[in-house]
């Protein structure tokens, strides 16, 4: 029996080392600089949160099955956030009167769910979230959400024809229920569900599902044809549908059109989404990578949560974005990087009387911007070159007594394995010449 | 009674709205960059860990009345993260074999603590670690890490006057009790706990409680002169409390008065710290500012934590230094910093009919590298140009029908007043000279 203590992490979370924490990194800062380019804020927000903020809103399989709460030790019920929607709109309704319009917001907090762990699915994980909050025009509101979606992936240099945005219109598919189908309110998340199922199952068992929901055989006959004849369905039934509704979710097909974005979007009445918080647009990225295709991300249109925390309400359009999913895009398509240690200069250790000497010369160099490392140790000057070679340092900075002596230093640069007697006088030019 | 949700974030944690969040990035990218410069590279890590890893090192007070911790649905008992080490060596365990050596390694993790809130302390806070693993020439390590704590605070313009290290070793204290008092080895956490409160007792208290611990009227002397006379007690004392182990130390102070520190720091036998885990030297940065003289941050040397975790074991040193004591001191000293938006451009709408141009012309200028919003409101454009100035946008571009034929945009400069009819061809080159 062993009585050491596990050094692995808790099952379905990660251990970040320099390795991975320099890819992430790279991942994160990516995702900052796009939504930056939009005039996006970054805000963050406890981990904790009442349990309550979740009751209203978050999905119940996540509330009863997937959430981490406890009672903490002054009785009050928490919950480690499981999704980030609740929280930046708690604190959009804090601040909605002082704030400039519209509130553009995001973040890249660690959320946590109790699931399964397995491909593209862990207990913690990271999400970039994007919101966009009490714009006066919605409909452009809606235009920038998908541009800030698309140019993500386009930022990682991801081409058309890897992945396609879906788009649609939760109202759209409120008004087929009401005005062509007939169909009482109450029935409406009913049938949603079975709509939501379609791609995954045979048309025999979809019809049957929707006939025992209560649909006659013309309803079922609209639907279908709702579901396959895309865009012109709705051309066509504009005016039962409602013109002012239909013309503008036309109004941002064509604008992603004029915007050169025809290639990476096309218009999905199967797409659904689960949450039932979604009042207007809706929308899903897929992979088009033949093994892995699947949702990456989506959002949509949520304009009654704000309404939640207080008498002032606002509208809301956004979405979410995993870390692991993202993760799997890019290495699928060979688009994730990897990176070398930051550290540029190694100061060697050849005479353990040159503490200050070398601790001092690091120092310089360090004041001129450059990451510098020194050897800790008295071995072999051979060794610590290999040491430097692992890790990718590629300027070795060597001073005995007599290089002291010298006022110099011998520098050594690991890739093309030159070494020069440098005067510390023109030490950091000369390393800055050959980083 | 109202029904809404609750607006404000759990009792002792805060929201980062933008304003706050710039100068929280602003903070840690200053301590990244610091770290890095010294080779230290970011790790990271799961927010939950087995409730067993505190159950060794921490502080009985964190793990009975602060941690937070519960069962989670498969019947492990976690804990949120109440302090980062025992993470940071659990993964040092994992990567000991295959890491190159020494390992410097850094984190900012946020941690959790159920505590009254006040005064540069909540219940939930980031913190950087900086630690460093496995080196060869243990002093070194020590210096370079007392070297890093001294350079954060120089990093953010604190000048000398404004803080201190003191700093002390824990063998010396040991030799002291072993070698000169005489006192059995079961009796030292109970001195070394008085010893710890002789600052904010009375001289007669303070001896009292010696005597009635133990110590003669001799032992009581001799202890008193420890704390009184400073390093001439140590060098006096070389041959019975160790040549090694004080000529180590006394070469720490000799390399850090060599290397231009001497104002920054003082040895301090009164510096005792609460962990019990430190092994060789420890160390507090004190505020100097006369309304907040405290203990800023402290570390040390913890040589036994990584054998917890398996056979091999490695020397380590560390510090972990909080946001909330940081902010503090950089606010009582005129440190802290304030930023605005980073958006650069605004794009103004005056024609509901151009909302291609506008997105197309706005897309040009990100494509620059530009951070560029885009007005979602048909508001008055002399209303439009009070936001952007609420936001501390300086240029807002301006594009009519009138424009669009000319090919061209106008560009309004909000701090200078100008206006300027600018061809879309010169546009970029145009404004980037005015930003």
């Amino acid at each position: 029996m062993s009585d050491f203590l596990s050094k692995q992490p808790y099952k379905g979370s990660r251990d970040f080392f320099p390795d991975e924490m320099r890819s992430r990194t790279w991942m994160f800062n990516t995702l900052r600089q796009v939504v930056e380019r939009f005039g996006y804020e970054e805000v963050d927000a406890p981990l904790l949160e009442p349990l309550d903020l979740y009751k209203t809103k978050t999905s119940e399989e996540i509330v009863n099955q997937q959430i981490y709460s406890f009672t903490d030790r002054g009785d009050r019920k928490v919950a480690i956030r499981p999704e980030m929607t609740p929280t930046v709109s708690r604190m959009v309704a804090q601040k909605l009167r002082e704030t400039p319009k519209p509130i553009r917001w995001y973040c890249i907090p660690n959320l946590w769910r109790y699931e399964r762990p397995g491909k593209g699915r862990l207990r913690e994980h990271w999400q970039l979230n994007v919101d966009l909050f009490a714009a006066v025009n919605e409909t452009e509101a809606d235009i920038e959400i998908l541009e800030v979606a698309i140019n993500i992936l386009l930022s990682f240099r991801a081409k058309p024809g890897l992945f396609k945005l879906y788009l649609n219109h939760r109202e759209l598919l409120n008004a087929v229920f009401e005005s062509m189908l007939k169909i009482e309110k109450e029935k409406w998340p009913t049938i949603a569900r079975i709509l939501d199922k379609k791609e995954k199952i045979d048309a025999d068992y979809f019809e049957k599902m929707l006939s025992e929901a209560g649909l006659d055989q013309d309803g079922i006959k609209t639907l279908n044809e709702y579901f396959d004849t895309g865009i012109s369905f709705i051309e066509k039934n504009k005016a039962i549908l409602g013109e002012e509704l239909v013309n503008n979710f036309l109004k941002v097909l064509s604008i992603l059109n004029d915007l050169g974005y025809s290639e990476l979007y096309e218009y999905n009445a199967s797409v659904i989404r689960g949450f039932d918080y979604y009042t207007g647009l809706i929308f899903e990225i897929f992979d088009l990578h033949p093994d892995n295709r699947r949702s990456l991300f989506g959002g949509g249109r949520y304009n009654n949560l704000i309404g939640y925390f207080g008498k002032e309400s606002a509208n809301a359009v956004g979405f979410g974005m995993g870390d692991v999913t993202l993760e799997d895009f890019l290495r699928s398509h060979g688009l994730y990087k990897e990176f070398t240690s930051k550290s540029e200069v190694l100061v060697a250790n050849i005479d353990e009387n040159l503490t200050t000497e070398r601790f001092h010369l690091a120092n310089i160099l360090r004041n001129a911007g450059l990451n510098v490392e020194v050897a800790l140790t008295g071995a072999k000057l051979g060794k610590q070159l290999q040491e430097a070679e692992k890790k990718n340092i590629d300027i070795v900075i060597i001073q005995g007594s007599e290089e002291v002596e010298k006022h110099s230093v011998t520098v050594k640069v690991m890739s093309s394995r030159e070494q020069e007697l440098v005067s510390t006088e023109n030490l950091i030019e000369f390393i800055k010449g050959k980083l």
